[in-house]
């Protein structure tokens, strides 16, 4: 591995929620609340000043020579998903990092740069996705948040507590539109597009929006040894039936971009010697087109509710997000593409699959992403990769990009 | 409901332990305790003599005339699972004193009879089932027995001795074949089949035993948002599959009343955003039929290799138990046939999903069942029902099968 300044600070993260088989970082976590202490000492260092908003997102900001500037602002997350990777979020965080330091060398700048380290971007722990950007720009849905557990039955109010956050001063978090001057998220592609045509930046046009539903298949729990095939209602069966719907569904549309997922089932009372009576499923759909998203949402009802009726255990649908896909800034997009050009990188348009905390900034401020290629698309896995030169080459264009919107 | 000595009995036993929502009289639990001095009680006001064993089985005896006459033996458990009902086990109690009280209305039989009120028949302290009667014929693996821990830690030598037993002493209690002429259990069905016939009694003809399985399925951990559809190893895709193979096989099968159920399904990394990267499974298969089991066995087996060929995700498939079916005694089922034409109650064959303590006493004894019907098959729950009417027939049969091998 190469040493550089950025591998350093990628691999020093690395080794906060160091689990066996990959990252284990979730938001609001001990080991979360040591990262975010590193990249603030290291904000620290370069002389920056730290706030944080009401939901924990990490602001540092490093004054232009305008007091009245509005700050161009650059960072992303450094929660994982279980068993996740050290590169997803990270690159975003250290990318940041590595300019503000670049940028100071190049003499003052009329605009103040503040880099976020955005709380709670992944979805695994809470169940809501980019809930930091999501607590900045104001779409907040209070009631469905006041009521987010995770696994072990924590509530997002008791996580906030152990960060010395109060749930119900979440408003406290939002940022008017106008005080942000432009936002740039660099992060890794997450998919096998920029490796396949050999790019090495991609100048994201927009980002697919994901569909996420709670399933319920409601059967009948009864004693599997003496329970004759013909009398039951079986959930699991029925859930089962469900899972390869969408898969069928999903490919179907696949050719619109658009993907879906069944990432999580569980069972009740799940025991060997009980015929499984209910069953909860979590759905993910996403695509940048949206009628293929709808089209994808009705056929996955219609199916439900055909297997619901055939196998006689009903089916409760919640839809938990449906987000529109989101388009990024035309200007921002060139100024990426002019940076990509002066650094001598090769670049193209990508749009993004996965959500990320730039689609919510992108209703406060004009905003652009930069994507760098990981190996074979890879992402939330121990895996998941991204060459030190891909990653110094995304580092350099996000300062070009940021000097020329801050100058 | 009627107030039957019968009825009282049975309502008297569930005033111990009587939980929030069923019935909660665990093995060696105070509640437990209490139920036993209960019915010991009873069997002394009867003038029955009364021990326990090395492992805490309850033998109240009634001599017969001939003082080297092998006993005739009947009972059944008195302890719950969590929430449990007032019928699984104690209906075959309370029938068994009901019918010592009735035999001695009928003159001195040559025979002993005795009534056993079986230790632990339920796995849901210590994970083991039919613990009493194992003990009683000497199907102990001490090397497990001596791990085994109830939720709270203690463990069952602890349990043991709060009820003034040596857990090294466990061997005592086993009893030699020829000891017992002939053993006969009443209990509820536990199934619907009696209730969907009419018919009163039940003459139990084999006693399922379970295979038990746990299938784990490798698939490949990927981003929800950004992997194409085509490019994916989804575990759950390959697991829901599997699933519904078994239901199939099991269908196919249930013809020789073998049934097959996944009782509970584990995803990991079991989130919205990740393609499944790993699926456990545990699967329960039951018959009488042993030629069937092992047929069921081998498709699902064939079933699960095409898949995770197809899927190319690999499966892992462990036998964690296999037991063959038991067959019940000839001439004891005769014997309960002929009682029931006798007492004018109609009957069928029936085998038993389930297990019982019958299944380890017909290692040692000639044994037989007697079912009574149970309302919509529901046990193990507090909705578990049956008629009294029904319990006092079941009751009658019994009398009438003890006299007749006991005369």
């Amino acid at each position: 591995m190469t040493n550089t300044w950025l591998q350093k600070c990628i691999e020093d993260i690395a080794k906060f929620g160091a689990g066996e088989r990959g990252m284990d970082r979730l938001a609001f976590t001990e080991s979360d609340r040591q990262a975010r202490q590193y990249v603030i000492d290291l904000m620290l260092e370069m002389g920056m000043t730290i706030r944080e908003d009401a939901f924990g997102n990490v602001i540092g900001r490093l004054e232009g020579t305008d007091p009245h500037a509005a700050p161009v602002v650059t960072g992303s997350h450094i929660d994982t998903v279980p068993d996740g990777g050290k590169y997803d979020g990270v690159v975003g965080v250290a990318g940041a990092l590595y300019a503000v330091k670049n940028l100071q060398t190049r003499g003052p700048l009329t605009h103040p740069v503040e880099i976020v380290v955005f709380m709670a971007e992944e979805s695994s722990r809470f169940g809501f996705a980019t809930m930091g950007s999501k607590a900045m720009v104001g779409q907040v849905n209070q009631t469905l948040w006041s009521k987010a557990k995770d696994k072990d039955g924590v509530t997002l109010a008791e996580a906030m507590r152990t960060f010395g956050l109060d749930f119900a001063n979440i408003k406290k978090a939002v940022r008017k539109p106008g005080d942000i001057k432009a936002f740039v998220e660099m992060h890794i592609e997450q998919g096998p597009v920029l490796e396949a045509t050999g790019k090495k930046i991609g100048v994201v046009t927009a980002i697919a929006a994901p569909t996420r539903l709670k399933i319920t298949v409601k059967g009948f729990a009864a004693h599997s040894g003496t329970t004759p095939m013909e009398d039951r209602q079986d959930a699991l069966v029925s859930a089962a039936m469900i899972v390869l719907a969408i898969q069928e569904i999903a490919l179907e549309q696949s050719r619109h971009g658009t993907v879906g997922t069944v990432g999580n089932l569980k069972v009740h009372p799940g025991v060997m010697n009980v015929v499984p009576g209910l069953v909860e499923m979590w759905v993910d759909i996403r695509g940048v087109n949206h009628e293929s998203i709808i089209e994808c949402l009705q056929d996955v009802k219609d199916a439900i509710s055909t297997i619901a009726e055939g196998q006689e255990t009903p089916v409760a649908i919640d839809i938990l997000t449906s987000d529109k896909p989101v388009q990024l800034h035309e200007e921002v997009r060139t100024v990426i593409t002019e940076a990509a050009k002066s650094c001598g990188a090769s670049y193209q348009d990508i749009h993004s699959g996965a959500g990320h905390d730039a689609m919510n900034i992108a209703l406060l401020a004009p905003t652009g992403m930069i994507f760098i290629p990981c190996r074979q698309g890879i992402s939330h896995n121990p895996e998941e990769y991204a060459d030190p030169e891909d990653i110094q080459i995304g580092a350099d264009v996000l300062v070009e990009t940021l000097y020329q919107l801050a100058k």
